[in-house]
């Protein structure tokens, strides 16, 4: 069995019987995610998150989390990736080295530490703080999508899902090309962390923006979800579940097509309907 | 309608036709919390977390978050509470005055910053670090719980949900007796804010611990959830989806029953069965 699913024994309880069983958890471990910054001379090493993930692709996952909050903007900030585990650390750490001349902006880092959403106090102090940052903005009209291959994507979702068929908890975030070809798919128990890990390999391989793809989540869409697809700069986001008002503000702001409550046979658009045939 | 849902014009795609129309949205806002304390000749305000949450219940909202994060035991550690409401914040700013002897540990609170789960670098520090605050340890076979009870509780609070019914996207947190019957309900679009409501409210009602009584999560399980049921002393937690492999292994700690994949015919026993008869 592989390092993201745990095997437990359990009681299950049906309208027939009580079954003492082997069940399959979605693993959950925290992950430390160190930077390490500066001239030569005088290099840094900082604690800038510790997020309860699923392990696999951590690399992605933290490289996607720099990215998706700002900390670096390109392969060229990243001098080398490693991931420290000495085993009394349990695999749990990994050091990002950033370039000589990276400068983060550890004052943003610091007011990160308050929260899981790079927000301000208020929703529309939460997206004016994104735009100081460099999201990207999307003219509203381009590209155009089929609403048949929008229809198509939840259940390929599903079919993929290795981790999910197994313990039936674990949110999904996948890259689909306009033609529904998935290009990219991701697992982990925090559906943030499902979407850095997405960032984070496209980053790796050179994807970014991705202005022509779509994005589907399994899950809501929550206004920290929208925030990492901007980043991304996918024109078009889809949710299984329902989007937040901030959520959906924050689309419209974005000039993202925001797509919700999506199954096989219909879907609601929040955000800038134009974009779907 | 109510501060809690927001309205918004959307395109709605079905198999007959597209249509515009009006739909609810669950509101996602940040909320700031804030502690005032220290002796009164020198009192320190200090912002310990802020959260995105959906409005209502902030001051239950922040009380829980103190108390589910060891900041503060009991309600006479509260001097006073009270919403700073200046329009230019826009309502989500909450301050809580601590009283004059209360000792908050500030440096938990820094750490604190890092993650969103009080967690430390492995599951297993994770739980070792929780043990260090005051995290009740029950017995794991009592009280006794009856399994037609457990299966009544998710149709009840699919009746009772009520911006959920409305907006199809927002978390919920339930109490329940051994009867079945409803005593705190609580609704967000994080599932972590919706059990900090129910811990606020239990605690400014004299309820904590909680030692007899059924709590219900709409959604997963996770290590975070589960720490949170610790601190309130629940002997049985029921979720409506799948646990993490951290969060039953924290219920097995804890000696908490957790019970997942919860529906009027069936579910799962994770931890402790010998509480269900």
């Amino acid at each position: 069995m592989n390092r993201n699913i745990h095997t437990r024994k359990i009681h299950k309880l049906t309208p027939e019987n009580l079954l003492a069983t082997d069940d399959f958890l979605a693993v959950e471990e925290p992950l430390e995610i160190k930077i390490v910054y500066g001239p030569k001379e005088n290099r840094i090493s900082k604690t800038i998150s510790i997020t309860m993930r699923t392990p696999g692709e951590d690399r992605e996952l933290a490289l996607g989390f720099l990215f998706t909050e700002g900390i670096i903007n390109q392969p060229a900030d990243i001098l080398a990736t490693e991931s420290t585990i000495p085993s009394f650390l349990n695999q749990n750490t990994i050091e990002i080295q950033l370039s000589d001349d990276a400068n983060p902006d550890i004052h943003r880092l610091d007011r990160h530490f308050y929260t899981t959403s790079s927000c301000g106090v208020c929703g529309k102090s939460s997206i004016d703080a994104l735009k100081t940052i460099r999201m990207p903005k999307l003219k509203a009209d381009f590209p155009v999508f089929d609403r048949n291959v929008i229809l198509s994507l939840p259940s390929l979702l599903t079919q993929l899902q290795s981790v999910f068929e197994k313990t039936g908890g674990i949110h999904a975030s996948a890259i689909f090309d306009k033609s529904g070809k998935l290009l990219l798919l991701k697992e982990d128990v925090g559906r943030h962390n499902a979407l850095d890990k997405i960032a984070g390999a496209a980053l790796q391989q050179g994807l970014l923006p991705l202005s022509e793809q779509i994005l589907l989540v399994s899950g809501r869409a929550s206004f920290e979800l929208v925030q990492k697809a901007a980043m991304i700069g996918v024109p078009l986001m889809a949710a299984v579940g329902a989007p937040s008002s901030l959520a959906a503000e924050l689309a419209e702001e974005a000039g993202i097509t925001l797509v919700g409550f999506l199954n096989g046979k219909r879907f609601n658009i929040y955000t800038h309907p134009g974009r779907i045939l």
